[in-house]
């Protein structure tokens, strides 16, 4: 990796951790470029112009080209490593959890955490606390379906630590704060902790 | 490709569509298995068991192995060929758009086709009909992205069509059936004349 590598993040984000975990059991070095989301720092007409018109991080600066969407960018940092399985159809499945983490775990599961420990209740929208119970159950349902999984196996794919687990791992690690009981899936548990046991292993927000 | 390819699929879903038209570019043949999703034909104890815990279609079988998620298993079928790009960058900005389509995109004017052309607005719960506001105005803000990308080049990553651009057309293109003015996007109209014209192409639901 010769060009320089920026990571525009908000450090609170299990999306932007994602990033910053895979170039951690890397070691690939990143610089780090901070935005208060709360204060709109990723919508400004310059961040729009140069940086994502999507307005939302993470973005990976890659020399002066963005890749915006957390999972693309970890497919970048990893490709051609031990977290990218050379096995086609291995690789297709760990693609198919990362899309599975973005459809159906982080809407609910990330989303719940951002409502509840970060805006807090009391100050959501109607529309906001009208989605509340199914977010609740569709979250309930992704981490079920992961424990499932879990429950006869060490990782989402083949033998080893994949950009499936590290992309299922930012958001399930810290469930409980968006009111999710992470005790109930003993399969995760464990595979959380085989997570944080990971030689580069970097903790989120640090 | 020597094992069977097995396409579990509901044929006017955009998302099926997608891995059918990946396959058809390619001239890889597929077996086809039709759904009825409104009979619950993918939450019986047999296709949660065997085919997909998720519960949904496409699922892409090969041999006795199965790919849930529509964008993998489009990986699946064009990894190494053309429509995956061989330069690091370019295959992850592929991989960016097809994790914007299904966390902006599909959500949001999939979503909405569905509600609007095939349950019927008048049928819709109170809480689906609540969030049709917000659904539609992310749905425009997506196809505007998609229009001002390609109001600069013919293609959404290099100088020909990837897997990026046939995952945005799946739902794109019949976006007129969820209320959205697709005519109100002028570079998006050229982009799904040239996809259209590709050799290869087939249509979507036949």
């Amino acid at each position: 990796m010769t060009e320089r590598l920026v990571l525009h993040e908000y450090s609170q984000s299990g999306n932007c951790y994602k990033i910053r975990l895979t170039a951690a059991l890397l070691r690939v070095p990143l610089e780090r470029r901070e935005y208060d989301i709360a204060k709109g720092e990723t919508r400004t007409p310059e961040f729009l112009a140069g940086i994502n018109p999507n307005g939302r991080i993470p973005v990976l600066q890659v020399g002066d080209r963005f890749i915006p969407e957390s999972n693309a960018a970890c497919f970048y940092l990893a490709d051609g490593t031990r977290l990218v399985p050379e096995d086609r159809f291995d690789r297709a499945d760990m693609l198919h959890w990362m899309f599975f983490e973005q459809y159906n775990h982080e809407p609910n599961v990330a989303t719940l955490r951002f409502w509840r420990a970060f805006v807090g209740e009391d100050r959501l929208g109607e529309a906001q606390r009208a989605q509340i119970p199914a977010k609740q159950a569709a979250g309930e349902a992704a981490l079920k379906l992961l424990d499932d999984h879990l429950a006869l196996r060490d990782w989402l794919v083949g033998d080893r630590p994949t950009l499936a687990d590290i992309a299922l791992y930012a958001y399930t690690h810290v469930a409980g704060e968006g009111g999710f009981d992470i005790a109930a899936f003993p399969a995760i548990g464990g595979w959380l902790d085989r997570m944080a046991g990971e030689p580069g292993y970097v903790a989120m927000g640090g």
